[in-house]
């Protein structure tokens, strides 16, 4: 039998007031109201690799970084970002290695029902985000629940990214489209 | 005769810089450093729900939420509202029951003149927001001065609403069109 | 010869990891952290400004102004900027007088190469962003590198401006055109 937990983590519906959830969202607050405010880069750091599931060499976040839960983020070895990213990771949010991203990078993997009845009986589901290795996203791209990209993928700021693409291109807009291959 | 606050909420030209106005504005962003670092909840959503005009049952806003007065806005019951919200409530934004905004939403009432003398010599208008029930807001959603959205509406992450929409739809895209009929 | 700063200030090819510059982030995120939490706004923009190269009379920018290290960027005089800007100034930033932005507007200057080779050997550059007079930004505006406005140009919220225009047109979208001539 699944924890709300593991329902959560593979996209199927489940109890957001499961009390383990509410308990670690609540952790997560509190140290990330913390963590954000250390001006010292070094701390901050291994302050949010404390709080990561995975995390490889070289990492480097900017200040004002959130998520969820932490422990669906996996990010490979030098990694930066930049300030004010959120990764909403009630799915698996998986990041290759060297990997760039710009400043308010927005990776969210809830889902809710577009059956308003079904949203006001707080159902929620969600989809994994699954990066590759040599990306660089622009500044305030937006990646929705489900994506893939290839490896070697260049976001263009501003993009919203609405469906999976694959290696060694150029993607840019709203809907993010292919602007080049490389 | 009307306030400068009463001509600012009617979205008439008013005076930016009336006395009233400016200790508001300073109040509010005062409190706000606080309480958006609250990292307590319950405290947090207290210090929200006491700088906002109406809010219901079910409360609950994450960190990092900005307003410009609270006297403008009205919220309904069960309502969520994720990371880094702003709303900008020189006139009214008024918001149904169990509404649930993602991270990042936008909502901006202000209004400056196209022609920049005007906006040299410090005019400001605005309008009014209004969402309806039921209504879900992806992340970084942004929506412009005048906008209303009918009951059960979904907005796509990163969509710019530039104009109202009815009852059961979803919208998306920059500027937001229909892309489906619920 | 050029140092490292003056390569960077080109858009030249530089070294991101030189003593010089790694000393003036660090120096900048320490500062605007502390700055960013001072919520009287007299002393929160005198704050500012010490960090900013050129400021003029009648500088106001509310709480979370965010940049990399303010010595490439020129503001002229009666500017407002709202919540949550961010300013990637690697390159000059030129910012015109009587210029109104609205919250959350980010203006990226660096530019990291296509070829995945190169930047994961961490080569990096840029290019100057100019903004002339009397320009308003809505919130949420996006301005890429080498992009330059003309005066009164009123970009739309949420527009993502990837290229240059001249003067007297409102501009909107991702990417941005003109929808009209003023």
């Amino acid at each position: 039998m699944k924890t709300e937990r593991q329902k959560m983590t593979a996209g199927e519906p489940y109890n957001q007031f499961d009390p383990e959830l509410i308990e670690r969202r609540v952790l997560m607050r509190k140290k990330l109201a913390v963590i954000n405010a250390e001006p010292d880069n070094t701390k901050r750091n291994e302050g949010y690799k404390a709080l990561i599931e995975d995390t490889g060499a070289d990492f480097f976040v900017e200040a004002d970084f959130k998520f969820d839960y932490g422990f669906n983020i996996h990010i490979g070895d030098h990694f930066y970002g930049n300030y004010d990213m959120t990764f909403l990771d009630t799915c698996p949010i998986t990041i290759g290695s060297h990997c760039y991203f710009g400043p308010n990078v927005g990776l969210y993997t809830p889902v809710h029902p577009l059956d308003y009845k079904q949203r006001d009986a707080d159902v929620e589901l969600g989809a994994p985000i699954t990066i590759g290795d040599s990306c660089w996203f622009g500044g305030r791209v937006t990646v929705l629940p489900g994506v893939t990209l290839g490896n070697h993928v260049v976001v263009g700021a501003g993009s919203v990214v609405t469906k999976s693409f694959g290696d060694d291109v150029v993607i840019a807009g709203n809907p993010a489209r292919i602007i080049k291959h490389l």
